[in-house]
C-alpha cells in the first residue's frame, strides 16, 4: 500500500507579527517545519509551535533558514559551505532543545527557501547541509527536494532521507523544478495538481512541463496554510489520497 | 582536599570582529563559557571554539545573554521570565548541537551580563533560567551567583549547581556583588584580590567591603582573559590555588 | 476655535510581515508617526508608507524606538542618554532622506514605545532625545506624553513641541498615565473616551482616574488603526471633534 | 597639475568590538566612507567617527552596505533594484543626519563590499544606487568602480561622481579588476603598486594583467588602514604622489 507523508512550514511568526494558521494546518499535515529564528520564528514562538504540533500528534523537524528575516530567507545569499553547515548545526540544535524540553523527540529537518534551493542544486552545499544533520543526530530524517543533491549526499552518509514533491509546481526533464520565473513555473488547475501529486505518489512518474514522463521519488508532499484557500487545498490533496488507497502518514 | 573550577567566557568574537585571547585562555581555565549568538559569537565562532576547548580538555559551557550584540548583552531589558525561559533553551541547544557534532557533551551553562544578573536577583526570572536548563538536559550544571536566586532555584529543582565567585570584585553583607557605580566595588590590588580567592575557597568565607567575613561557597571561580594583564593575573590565581595545595579541575 | 491634530503609528509591517492597516488609518489621521527600521519598518516599508502619507495629505514624522523587532520596541532597555542621542538621530536621518527622496518635507518626530515612556520619565534620556531631533533639523515638532520631560526639554532647547494625550488611557493626578497594569488604566466605554478627549482639547482639563480635574495641554490625540474597532473609533474620534467645532488638522 | 583623493574605510566598529585603527588613517586620507550600521558600525560609532573625521578636516561620506554584519557586508545577497535603492536612502540618510548634527556637510557616498560589487557589474542595481544618491541629495559625489555601470548611471542622472581605482589590485583587458580568486589578483609588490597609481593618476592608464596598457580615469584611491603595514603603505602612496607633484585633496 502506498503511503505518503504531508508536511508544511509553521512557526514562520516573529515577535509582534503572525503568518499562517498553524493551528488549522496542524489538523491536516503530517510533519512540521518548524522555523528556528533566521529567516522567521523566535524562541518564544518556537516553544510555542513545538507544544502544538505535539498537541495535534504532528511530527516535528526544523527548519533552519538563511539569517535573511527581512528577506524571509528567500534571497539568495553567498554563504560557503562551512557557513551552511554551522548555521544549520545551530538552528537544528535550537529547536532540538525545544523539542526535548518537551518530553519528545525531533523527526526530521528540512532546510528553508534559498538555503533549500542552493543546497539542491549545489554539491558542496548539500554536502555540507547533510552532514550537519548527520553529526548532530544520525537518527533524523533529511527532507530535500527529490533526486536533488541533498538527497544523494544525505544517503551519501547514511543519513535516511525524505524525497520531497510538490503539488503546484511544474517539472523540467531533469527532474528540477521549473524557476519560477518561466512560463509555466506554477500549476494553478486543481485538478492538474491533485492529478500530479497522485502519480508522483501512487505511480512515481512525473508528466514534465515538456511532455515527457519521468521518474519521480515521492516520500513527502509540501502542502501550505498560509491562507484560507492553501489551507483548503491541502485538505484536499489529503482527501484525494486517502480515497485513492494512499495512507497519510509520518515516518517512523 | 580543597578544589575548585576555574571558568572563562570565550567565543566572543563576532564575523569579522575579533575579542579576546581563546586559545591562550584556554591554557589556563578549566571551564569555558562559550557565546550562543545572542550577545557575542555567531555559529562559525562556536563551532571554532568548541573544537579548540576540546582540544585543550577543557570543559564546555554554554553562555546564553541577551539579543544585544550591540550592547555586548549589558545592558538590562525588562524580559518576562517567559522570555528568559525560551531565549535560554534556544541558545543552550543551539551550543549544545556544536558539542555533540563533535562527538562530545557539554557540563555546564552560564548565563551572561545582563542575564546573568537579573537572574541573580530576581526570583521568577531565576526560576525562569533554571527550569530552561533543567529542561533541556538534566545533568548540565548551572554556574551562578554564589548564594543567588539562580542557585536556590537550580537547587529546589534538583539540578547541579556550581556556585560562582569573583577575584576582582568586593562583597556586600548580604553576600551580593558591590554595584559596579559604586567605589570600592573593583578590587585592583592583586594581592588582595588573591587573599580573596584563597579564603573564598579554602575558608569558605569573604571579607566584605564594609569589613565583616561572611560565609561563601565558592565552586567555581570566574577569570579573564580579554588583555595581557587579565591573562597573566588569571595564570596567578591557578598557580597560587595549587601552591596553597587546591586541585583545580572542572567538575565530574 | 480649538484645533488638534489626530496622530497614529504607521509603517510597522516588516519583510513579509504585515501589521496595520494603514491606507484606511490615513484617511482618519493629520499626522504619521513612520517607524524607522528599529522596532519595526523596514526600508522597504519605509519608502512605501512616505509615498502613501503623501498621497493622502498626511503629515509625517519619524517614529524612532529601542533596536527591538522582536519586542516590537515595548520592552525597556537600560540604555545611556548618548545611546538614545545616537539611536534617535539614526532613525531620524533614516526616515528624513525617504522624506526628502520623494521632494517632500518632515514635521516632527515620536519616539516610539519604550522609548517614548523612558523619555517622558526620565529628565536625562528626555534631553537627550530633544538634543537629537534639535540637532538634526530645529524646524521639527517633537511629539511627547503631555507635561512630560521630553516636552520640558524640547521646549528648553527652542524645539517646537506637540503635547500628546490618549483617548483610552486614565490619568493620574501628576498628569502621567495609569500604569498598563493597574486597574483602571485603560478606558473602555467609548463615551467616556469621546469625553475625555473632548475635554482634553476644547478646556484644556482632564478628569483623573482618583476624581480630580487637571489641567492639560493637548495640540494632538494618538489613535490607532490596528484593527476594525480601533479604525472605527478613531473616525468616531475624528468626527465628534468637528461637530463640537474643532479644527482637525496638523501642524503648519 | 595631478589631483587625486585618497579615500578609506572607516567606523567599522560595532559595539564593544574594534576594527580600524581610524584616528591614524585619518591622518592620510583626504575622504573617509563612514559605515552605515548594516554591514559594520553602529549609531555610536557613527557619531564618533563623524565627529573625529570633520576634526581631521577628512571630507565625510556614507558607506553603505548590504545588511550582513555577520558577512561584514562581503556576501552577495540577491537583492532587487528597488530593495538596493531603499538600503541606500535609508543609510545615506543615517549618516547625513551625524554630519548635519555636527554642522557639517556630507560630501559622497561610496557603497560597501558585495553592494559595490553587484552595482558596478549590473546595470538595474548601477541605476538604483545612483538614483537613490541622487533623489537624497543631487549635489552628493558618487564614488564608484572607474569605469563601471556605476559610473556610467550618476552621470546619466547628472550626479557627479568620483571614479575609484585601486593600488593593489590588477586590472582585467575591459578595465575591470582581476577576480580576488584568480592568480594575480592582487599586487603584493609595493613598488609595482605605487607606479599603477601613479601611472593611473598622471597619465590615465594601467597596465592590465595580460600586459595591455589601457586608459582608466583616477579621481579617488582607496587606501586601507586595517593593520601597521596597510597603515604604513597608504602613507607612502600619497607621499610618493606628493613627491611627483600630484596634488592629493578631497573634491570641492
Amino acid at each position: 500500500m502506498a503511503q505518503v507523508d504531508l508536511n508544511s512550514d509553521l512557526g514562520e511568526s516573529f515577535g509582534a507579527y503572525t503568518i499562517g494558521m498553524d493551528e488549522r494546518v496542524l489538523e491536516v499535515i503530517t510533519s512540521a517545519n518548524i522555523a528556528c529564528g533566521f529567516h522567521a520564528g523566535d524562541p518564544d514562538i518556537m516553544r510555542k509551535t513545538v507544544a502544538l504540533a505535539l498537541k495535534n500528534n504532528v511530527a516535528i523537524g526544523a527548519h533552519p533558514g538563511l539569517p535573511d528575516l527581512a528577506g524571509f530567507g528567500r534571497r539568495n545569499i553567498a554563504i560557503t559551505p562551512k557557513e551552511a553547515y554551522t548555521m544549520m548545526v545551530y538552528q537544528i540544535g535550537a529547536l532540538a532543545a525545544f523539542v526535548k524540553a518537551e518530553g519528545a523527540k525531533m523527526q526530521h529537518v528540512k532546510p528553508h527557501g534559498a538555503l533549500y534551493n542552493m543546497a539542491a542544486a549545489d554539491e558542496k552545499l548539500a554536502e555540507a547541509v547533510a552532514e550537519a544533520v548527520y553529526r548532530v543526530d544520525g537518527d533524523l530524517i533529511l527532507f530535500g527536494l527529490s533526486g536533488s543533491w541533498m538527497i544523494k549526499k544525505a544517503k551519501a552518509l547514511g543519513l535516511r532521507v525524505a524525497e520531497e514533491v510538490f503539488a503546484d509546481r511544474s517539472y523540467q526533464k531533469d527532474g528540477s523544478l521549473t524557476p519560477r520565473r518561466q512560463p509555466g513555473a506554477m500549476i494553478s488547475d486543481e485538478e492538474v495538481s491533485l492529478a500530479q501529486v497522485l502519480g508522483m505518489v501512487k505511480d512515481g512518474t512525473v508528466k514534465t512541463l515538456p511532455g515527457d514522463i519521468i521518474p519521480i521519488r515521492a516520500d513527502t508532499v509540501c502542502v501550505h496554510g498560509d491562507g484560507e484557500h492553501a489551507l483548503e487545498f491541502s485538505r484536499k490533496i489529503k482527501e484525494r489520497l486517502i480515497a485513492e488507497g494512499v495512507a497519510v502518514s509520518a515516518f517512523v
